[in-house]
Order: C-alpha cells, then structure tokens, then sequence
C-alpha cells in the first residue's frame, strides 16, 4: 500500500516552520510497510487541499493531513472536509466532554471558542486527542482512507500511534521494507564511495544503497525490499558486517544512534566518566551529551569557559600561556581537558577553544580556527581544524569532532 | 510571480531527513515578492520527478529543484533533467576545473566519479558552487523558469544567494508581501485569541493574521499584501504597537530573534554579565546563549552540575540543603543561581534543577518536575515548573523558561 502526506499551512509555505512532521509519519509509516510516494505542502486556502486530495488519490491508497486544525480562524481544514466529503460539522459529544475537561483540570474556562475545536464532520470517525483539543479524523471513502490530525507534533504523534498505525497494520499485510542506517564520520562523500565501491556493487538487486551527506557525518542507508522480514533483515546485517571490515573506525553507530549515546556505551562499559570544558562550543556538547537519556550516570558535568578570567581562576589555565599563545591554541586547550578532569574528579575530559565567528578572526586565526583536546590518565590528544565561516556550522562540527576524538581514544583502550 | 519548490530524495520520503531546504528558499522568495503556492517532496525515481515537473507547471511560474546531484549512483536528478529538456549532457569546462582546484586545494586527487560531477545538460546555464562539487543549473521553457540546485544546505544557499535571487529579482518587480512576526512568550494560543480578538477584527482584508504555537512561545505572524512595500511596512508597524498595548509583557521580540538575543540585547544596554548553573537544561541554557553572535561580551560562561559532588564543590552548595531538601529544590536552585553569579563575578545568574526524564522521577517529584532560578545583587526569584514526560521537550521547556525570567527581571530593572 502507498501513502501520500499533505501538510496543510501558510507558515509552511512563507518557510516559517520547517516541517518536521512528514518525516516522523514516513518513518512510522514504513516501519509497517507502507511506502510514502510523495509529501506535499499546501497553503490554508481550501481549493489548495481540495486539489492536493484529488491529486493524492491518484497515487495513493491512504491520505494523511496534519494542520490546520486550530481554535483561531486561519484554521479551515474541517470545514473543507466537510465539504469534500459532502457530510455536515456536527458537535461530537465524546470531544466536547473531554475538551471541558481539559480546560477545567487547568483551572480555566471553557470559551466558545474552544468549544468550536468539538466540531467534526458527521461522516468521520473521530480519533482522540489525549494531549489538545482538535480531534483526529479518519474517513473511508471509495477503497481510500483519508486522515485528518492536528498539526502540533506530540498531539499528532500520540494519536497516530494509538489510533491510526494499529489499524493500518491490520489492512496492510504482506509486503515489507527494512531500512537500515550505518553512520560515518570522517571520510568525505567521494572517497567512502571509492574505498567501498566493491561492496557497493555486491549488493543484490532488491537491496538499494543511499548516501546521506551531512556536515562531518555521512549516513549510509540500506532498504531492503521483500515478503519475509526476517530473511530481508539478515541479509541486511551480512552486508553491514562486510561494510565493518571495510570502513571499521569510520562506522560510529547506527540509525538514530548520535555520537554522544556511542561515547556513553562506551564509558559505561568501562565505569568510567567524563567532563567538559567548553569555551568556543559553549555548552553544545555537554548539551549533546544530556540529551542521552541516563547520561547522568557518565556525565559529572563541565565548565563554559567564555571569557579568560573563567579560564584561569576556574580552569587554572596558567595566565602566562594564555598571555604567550593565545585562548585559541594548543597549550591552552591541553590544560583545559587536563585541568577539568581533575576538577571534576572524572576519567575523562575534552576542552574545546576556537573563534566560532562571525568576530574574533585574525590573520594567523581566521574565524573557524579550532583547538580540541581529549584526556584520560594516560594521554592526551589534540587537534586543531580550521571549519568555515557559519558560527553555528562551526558550534556543531567541534562539537561532533571532539565527541569523536574521544569515541577513538575510548576505542583503543578497548 | 508565484513558485512551487520540488525536493528530491528516498531519504526525505523515508523519514530519515528533515526538509530544511524548502523553508530556507521560501522565506528568501518571499522577501522579493515570489509567493511560493506548494512544496513537494519526490523519490529519487525518474518518473517522479518528471510528473512533479509536469505539474508544478500548472501552478506556478517558476520551479526550484533541490537534491539528487550528488556523485553517487542513487542521484539521477541531471541525467532525468537533460532527458526532460530534450538535451544531452556535456562536460562543462570551468565546473571542471573548478572541481580540480577544489580537491587539489584539499592535496586529495581528482577521481573519476568526481568528474561526472562537471557533466550538465548543455542546454542549461550553470550555476557556479563555490562551496562543493555540483553545480546548479538554470534551465528556461515556455515562459517558465527551472533551477535545479545541491541539496546540501550552505551549497545550495551560497548558490540561490549569489545566483538565482538577483536574476529573479529582475524578472519579478511589483507585486510585494509584507511578513512581519510578533514573538510571545507565556500567553496560552486560546486565551490570547481571546485577548486580542478586537484588535484582529480591526485589521484590514489585505493584512492577515496567522497564529503559529510551539512549546511556550506562539508566534503571531502578520502578512500584508499591495502594491507599495513602504506603505504595507507603516500599516504593520502601526497594528503592531497596537498589540504591543494589549499584552506588553507577553512580547519578547520580533522575526526571527530568539529569546537568548533578546536578553543580550537587554544586558549590552545596561553594561552588564550574566553566568548559569545548569543541572537539568545541562548546558543548552549556554549553548542557546553562545549561539547568539558577540555572545561574548555579555555571557561569562557557566557550570553544568551534573552531579550533587559537582554541586557542592564548585557551586559551594550547602550538602545540608541537598540532604535536606533534595537537589530538585528551592533551596538548592536558589544558591546555584546566587553562587555561580558570585563565582563568574557576574551581574546575573540563571539557575535550573530538575528531573528531565525519563528516569529519576518520584511520587513527591514527578519527571517534569523543574526548579529554576534567577539572581542579581537586589532580587531572587525562583520558580517551580512541572513539565510533561519527554526528555527532549523539558529540557528546551526550562530553557526557555528560566530565560524569560531573566528577561522579565531585566525589564522590571530598566
């Protein structure tokens, strides 16, 4: 079964708001097998959905909406739906009781504003929103089932989950997609594709090869396609075991795997735990890393280190090889990893100090030029990299490349 | 002129990329008056592309591609363009040597695959990448205008930029939009529907108001639509100082500004510094704060005290309090933002405590349960906040959060 997704919103179209909800659905969507043929975006004008469903049902067996589906008056999506399934807005009871809930559990009134949000057309089932106050919509029409949700993220999600995905597995059986996603850092985009060319060709015809580029890391995704999900997933796991002895120290995870959860699987494997001293990074990898779910049991925490002053009262950075080097260089930054692992009492430690931009820039250290360092007891190791231009591009490559610096370093203790 | 934008990619599809691109050129249309009419994402399949391409045209006026050029063999993106206009595909001499220099600069050697990337339908006028390897390609038919562009994001804005937005500028002159978005903060989407009902109804039938929620901050955007871009400028400015009477307090900034540049903005003008301790926002409080351009001369930096140890021993927080009251608590939230503003020898302290999930909750402490704090030398607010279950969401949450406090104390100060 194929699956079309239409977002509806002007502030979609005037790029206000990325669209982040297409991705999660598609993902959810072929997790159970069914393929999404195309995404489109269309304004709140309803002669826009209009034509986007009637094109949609060309393509595809099942139509899912999300948006406009809001209390204020840009919200139109109901009322057209209504129309384009000749039904009529009813009030639904159910929705109503549980939106005057909502609002009395928060110690608020109910508006009549809000009691609009009960509205749906007669024709619909109606999908519960445990979290807000617009209601999914589900409608079978002519062999093909069209799905309206709110656009709020964790509303959309909750209702897909509980009661859009269960029944679409159940009309969808037989075919299946497994999509597996192996991660790289380090090696350009030319260069993985030569040194894995062989490989690549090795692949048989019903498993295909993307390459997914991004700033420092490169995604490699197979998909896999057939009726026996077990069978696709073995092979799918023989061709990433070949891939390893290949590429071994460039592969860092897999799928959703973000660096930070490697480096944590790694130090709880070994009890050990880490701090960070961050100057030009400014708080991103700790940031990184506690967003991993328990990082608290490996993370003791860190210092932002922004201006000097911070880096030798706090730090105890000599003040003598700051005034000779410079905040930006070697010897700083090797006393920073130095210095905050000890502070911290941790095993580990990385220090980050470089000119982010767009300011800052000199001749000898044009904005971009980074120093990174990793220590344990044993060693420490240290970089400089010269990034680009963008401060944010520069925040997150130092970021992600000194995360990997200790990714290697903890692999070689191993 | 109206646009439609045509994103290319299975991985766009699959779920496993979040399209930027499209907002990032729609915003760049808007600003020369380009309104773009629908977005639509295709597989990396040929025929895709080419019924996307058939019916863009019906819409719109001009069409931008983006993705599908890499040197990889999933891109087919060129060779299906070249076939779509009828073409053949050429070398093309200064992409080339352009492509030359560029690895040549790197000391990596030119490999074959990388010269396929010179290749482009000879009939279309190339777009120049300074940045990678793919060159854009401008293609006109009929009246209608095709530019196919890298998907890489910096590539394909360095190439829109310097490239195709001037030319487009010239070709569209007249017709203008008018965006401009007014930035709240704390104000639930129905209740503020409520309190500026009056001053919505006011506005006139070419201005329109669109409500955009996220989590704690709902964006009002208003667009105007004429003939005389100044004319359209002062109307907004004059309904926006309307609403600037009506909730004062709930305004934080304008347009893309975000809530950390705001209070930079706030700090610069009074000569003062700020320093955080973060627990649980665990350096994204920092990291928001260093994303900001110049952050330097108002941020000193902060510690992230990821542990009780780390509490007391740099924090120099009382272990009786932690003892007594737990490290999710008034009292600990309190010294964390009082000692680290003494420690940074700043003027303010931010200061957050809280159980980010999804492990660490208890009955008394629910996850979501969040403690935060603000500091200067006269005044200390503290605040307790219950957020909800996801991990990723309380943590941007607090941070926003514990920020608007700053900001509300700096105005209460001016």
């Amino acid at each position: 079964m194929k699956a079309e997704i239409i977002t509806i919103g002007d502030e979609l179209l005037i790029g206000q708001v990325i669209d982040t909800n297409s991705a999660w659905i598609s993902v959810q969507l072929n997790l159970i097998g069914i393929e999404v043929v195309q995404i489109v975006t269309v304004s709140d004008k309803p002669e826009h959905l209009v034509d986007a469903l009637d094109n949609a049902q060309k393509r595809a067996e099942i139509i899912i909406m999300t948006g406009g589906l809001g209390p204020t008056k840009d919200d139109r999506t109901k009322k057209t739906l209504s129309g384009y399934f000749q039904s009529e807005l009813i009030s639904h009871k159910d929705t109503l009781d549980h939106i005057a809930n909502f609002f009395a559990k928060r110690g608020l009134e109910l508006t009549a504003l809000n009691e609009t949000q009960a509205l749906v057309p007669k024709i619909c089932t109606v999908l519960p929103n445990d979290l807000g106050t617009a209601p999914g919509m589900w409608f079978d029409r002519e062999g093909k089932i069209f799905i309206s949700l709110p656009g709020v993220p964790f509303e959309m999600q909750k209702i897909l989950n509980e009661h859009v995905l269960p029944q679409l597995k159940k009309v969808n059986q037989g075919f299946k997609i497994v999509h597996h996603t192996i991660l790289t850092y380090g090696i350009p985009e030319s260069f993985l594709a030569q040194q894995i060319e062989e490989w690549e060709l090795s692949l048989p015809e019903h498993i295909h090869l993307a390459y997914l580029p991004s700033p420092g890391i490169i995604r490699l995704r197979l998909s896999a396609y057939g009726n026996n999900k077990s069978h696709l997933e073995s092979e799918i796991n023989f061709f990433v075991e070949k891939l390893q002895q290949i590429i071994p120290d460039a592969i860092f995870g897999f799928n959703n795997n973000t660096m930070a959860e490697v480096i944590g699987k790694l130090l709880i494997s070994e009890g050990k735990t880490l701090a960070v001293a961050e100057s030009c990074t400014g708080g991103n990898i700790a940031h990184e890393i506690t967003m991993v779910p328990g990082s608290s049991n490996w993370f003791k925490g860190g210092i932002i280190a922004y201006s000097n002053e911070i880096k030798i009262d706090l730090l105890k950075v000599d003040p003598e090889l700051i005034n000779q080097f410079g905040a930006v260089s070697q010897q700083v930054v090797f006393e920073m990893a130095q210095n905050v692992r000890k502070l911290f009492n941790a095993d580990y430690g990385i220090a980050t100090s470089g000119i982010a931009g767009p300011g800052g820039g000199s001749p000898e250290k044009p904005v971009g030029t980074t120093w990174m360092a990793v220590s344990s007891k044993d060693k420490i190791e240290t970089v400089m990299v010269r990034f680009a231009n963008d401060r944010e591009r520069n925040i997150k490559r130092a970021t992600l490349a000194s995360l990997n610096m200790l990714r290697l370093l903890l692999k070689e203790v191993k």
